[in-house]
């Protein structure tokens, strides 16, 4: 297949969007998308999002938001979660790489914020296991505690260790002005924030929001000259999407396969990234992240936060725009925020929080617990 | 792209199966498409569905089913309401068409029965537009009776003239042992049954059921000889989700669209096809796809039936296996269970329903009342 570059994103502040409707909202990611790769239409939509169905009474989200922003053309919705967002942006990556289409908007939306709580924790729980894990009563941040509980017993961790996840990715978000939220944290708030399901506090969770974000990828043969992002690598891989079925609970095996596959592809290893936006739903799971894909040994995930060597300056910064714990988890527009953050860091736009000479860049959503996990590596060139 | 072929069929009965979950009726009609292809896994595995969030609680379909089927593969649901089945089978034949994978399991998958009515009535309307239609108080049956009452204002049809579309698909779908309804319908009995939403009587509209279909597909180089299967086109369109927004809301624009595209592709007109699974949720859609694909004038499409043209020895035979009609409609699934029948046809194993020397087939899925449209013609080679 041929190689694809990323010529345009966009993105919306993450919020409590009360005043617009989930099509609104897509379009403006959409918009902003375009103009920034100064095309008026694409030949194809890709659209990343988990609980339209649920939580806005709007399944059919390709032709009403192909419609709303002006564009009838083919338009497709793809889930896997809170993975949808990555699923989406590889199924519209496949359908140009392979010469079907010439050009795509891949959007992530989700709109979560009208509804009581309880029902979005109802709809988030649609991610596990219906009939083995939540008829069973477990939420789904239950699940993550379970883990969470488990990895600190088995590995000998405090929770004060995993305080440095959400420390860098709050004070990256102070430098992003569409991330949720805008507030510095310190261990000792994070050791005092409400307990959610214990060992998880309210600052080892992201919050959800209101939001979405958009690329615009064209074939790389298109482009003259000059600075290009390609994407180097996708993979996606499956797990048992019920915890208590896996073999090893303490290790993400989609993410090792995907990430895996994603340096064959770049022809490159772990040491090679600059950045790493992952999937930090919950601090444990950016630690089993950074596992999985090689950047620390089985259990020695936190050891990266407490060493410093995940901010901006540090071996592998990562979260560097807030990541999901601070710019906020609308759950399947996620997997493009990622990828949008990264291009920012690879066009060198991220101010106080850019890597310096920042050149690859990885991207990791997850849908589920770990059941579903999807790889991008991206390059500039 | 290189051309892809058709190697294994499999399908549920279409029922209410209250003793099976969601992934054991998808795994059932996998593990038949395994069996016909004589293969024990694919690279990749596509699903589609609709609302398994809704009335399952279940996202994540993809590592769900992937796993219980024994499959730790890539998976992912692709979603486009009614068009779902369609829409994924697209996302799978570009993927193995384009080299990203080598086969691929696409599978439709519904289980609508374990819910009231009432909030099988509610998941339907997602199809619609939630804002501007379902907000308003119309439902999904609502909405086509609207377009179905205009156009028999427009045309002079009176409603006995639909009867021939479910007493034809009522009449095939006696000799299709996965059908959901096995009885024989008279004129009679159409225009006596209950009234749904005027003019839609409950023998206009199609019931809704539990069940799976699936196909597995790989590229047509790697067979050795033989007749083949192949899908000569493939093509999706968008329409206004909302039908008051629609410039012409008795014309099916993305029908027109995406079987124009079709024709293209596969270097033939509407008189080269031998059978045409068409997306009969309501009597009234199966005439505005015959003329939108071509078969018959604007208008004119009720003739078709009246004629005897639509039966399995007419010119252009539809629903030869029930349609949705009387196979049933699973949602989510519908666009599979097409493309298995038509399949059949070509591989001659219709029995008392079989098209004399059919050859060239197509599959025609909506998502709402038209906004969505896949079309792919398949031939036998």
């Amino acid at each position: 297949m041929r190689p694809i570059a990323i010529i345009g994103i966009g993105q919306t502040k993450i919020d409590e969007q009360w005043d617009k409707s989930i099509r609104e909202i897509a379009a403006e990611a959409i918009f902003a998308a375009l103009k920034d790769a100064r095309r008026e239409s694409a030949e194809g939509i890709f659209i990343g999002n988990m609980m339209s169905g649920i939580i806005n009474n709007q399944n059919n989200l390709g032709p009403l938001v192909a419609d709303w922003a002006g564009l009838k053309v083919p338009a497709v919705k793809v889930d896997a979660a809170c993975g949808s967002g990555g699923a989406a942006f590889r199924s519209g990556l496949i359908a140009v790489a392979s010469g079907e289409l010439e050009s795509a908007l891949v959007v992530g939306v989700e709109k979560m914020t009208d509804r009581h709580p309880h029902e979005v924790t109802a709809a988030l729980a649609t991610a596990a296991d219906a009939d083995y894990e939540i008829e069973m009563g477990v939420s789904f941040v239950g699940l993550n505690a379970l883990i969470m509980r488990r990895y600190m017993y088995e590995y000998g961790w405090k929770h004060a260790d995993f305080a440095p996840f959400a420390i860098n990715a709050h004070a990256n978000a102070l430098h992003n002005p569409f991330a949720r939220l805008h507030n510095k944290i310190t261990l000792d708030d994070f050791e005092k924030s409400s307990m959610i399901a214990t060992p998880i506090n309210l600052l080892d969770a992201s919050p959800i929001g209101d939001g979405a974000a958009a690329m615009y990828i064209v074939p790389a043969e298109t482009l003259q000259g000059g600075t290009r992002i390609l994407i180097a690598g996708s993979a996606s891989a499956t797990d048992t999407i019920a915890i208590h079925n896996r073999s090893d609970p303490l290790f993400l095996a989609a993410a090792y396969k995907s990430s895996q596959e994603v340096y064959r592809q770049a022809g490159i290893g772990p040491g090679d990234i600059d950045v790493f936006e992952l999937h930090d739903a919950f601090t444990i799971m950016s630690a089993l992240s950074l596992e999985a894909c090689g950047f620390a040994e089985r259990g020695q995930g936190p050891r990266l936060g407490l060493d410093g060597a995940i901010t901006p300056t540090g071996h592998i910064p990562v979260m560097t725009r807030g990541g999901l714990k601070a710019r906020g988890h609308p759950v399947g527009a996620t997997g493009i925020y990622q990828l949008v953050e990264v291009v920012q860091q690879l066009r060198g736009e991220c101010g106080d929080t850019q890597v310096p000479e920042a050149r690859i860049g990885m991207a990791q959503n997850i849908g589920g617990s770990g059941a579903t996990i999807i790889t991008h590596i991206l390059r500039r060139e």
